[in-house]
């Protein structure tokens, strides 16, 4: 197809197309003569796991870049997860020192639920840095409840592992275990969302404003 | 205490405090003179919720400033929760129109399970979303487990209840309801994460491109 049937069928503006081309996103087309290509069914697949990644997973170009990147190369090894894990989650917050107490009570959490990622994961540096702030902010309650969450969790995880066990040997698994990374956090964010009982809105946060501001003045 | 106190204390520079300042994320010091502005406890508290859900929950400074406004507002009828949910999750994506079989899965599945939120939430039209993106990708299989992944959104939201039920009453409620719903998808998509025994790398993308770019040479 032209790139005016690609832009239709991707929903997405010729210019744009155009762009992600340029950025590495999307392979070129096939010349057919000098201002002239075609795009296969191929292209469309990637437009719609490029506009996934970017509108739903909340993903960057280049993080997208280099994992179109991972997927396109002949070798293996590259931590797929660790490219769809985003800015935020990787480093460290300024106003934080990880609490020794912090890790070790992660690194006990792992060990007893039997999890095999490694003390160095960008995922564990997270848990302690998110259980850290929580502190921090007097959120207690949350960290307290760092099992339960957990239980959660690893049943979510004990699916992707059952759906990407299911995709082996299958050329697509790369492109799954990318995919599940990203839309299924979003996923279950919803989900969770969803599942909520309690109302979204404060009852008075007023009270919370009158209390602190009171000191100020 | 002074500026350069509260840069100490809240690990950002004196810059990044009047910069907050001017945006409206944090309140003003109060003068002492024409030049000098006392801050108080409560500010630190304030930097470490803004660089929590700038550096953490990767929100942006206009979604933060909405937030801190309605912590700071008497009037607590605006849904928070909906302030933290990311940009990427707002609108449709541009190449899908939503399924109305997708809907109505996603209705029979907020039916069974009890749900109270309303279909015209955004969490709502997200996992529609998200559902139908992964069709369109080709990867039914995680579309196929979307009970399986409610039973443990559902797991997490109970222990969100439980915890923002303690806290009814409790003047930091909103708070908590901001922290919990921004942090607490980090710290679950970071446990999904540990909880995974499949490792994050490909066995041989090369597989998915042979047989994509085959079509177009």
């Amino acid at each position: 197809m032209r790139i005016a049937e690609l832009s239709r069928v991707g929903g997405v503006s010729t210019a744009t197309i155009k762009y992600y081309i340029r950025e590495g996103l999307l392979p070129s087309g096939r010349l057919t003569s000098s201002n002239q290509a075609r795009y296969t069914e191929d292209h469309v697949h990637r437009l719609r796991l490029i506009r996934a990644l970017l509108d739903l997973g909340g993903l960057t170009i280049s993080s997208i870049r280099d994992i179109v990147t991972a997927l396109d190369s002949p070798v293996g090894s590259v931590d797929l997860r660790a490219m769809v894990a985003k800015e935020p989650h990787a480093g460290p917050l300024a106003t934080i020192a990880a609490d020794p107490r912090t890790i070790e009570k992660v690194r006990s959490l792992t060990e007893q639920r039997g999890w095999t990622a490694p003390a160095d994961s960008p995922e564990f540096a997270t848990v302690v840095e998110v259980l850290d702030t929580l502190r921090e902010l007097g959120q207690d309650r949350f960290a307290d409840r760092l099992d339960d969450y957990a239980e959660a969790a690893q049943r979510a995880a004990a699916i992707d592992d059952e759906i990407l066990g299911a995709c082996d040997g299958d050329g697509n698994r790369a492109e799954s275990l990318v995919v599940g990374a990203a839309l299924g956090d979003v996923l279950l964010s919803a989900l969770r969302g969803l599942a909520r009982n309690g109302s979204g809105t404060a009852p008075s946060p007023a009270l919370v404003t009158a209390g602190r501001n009171g000191a100020e003045t």
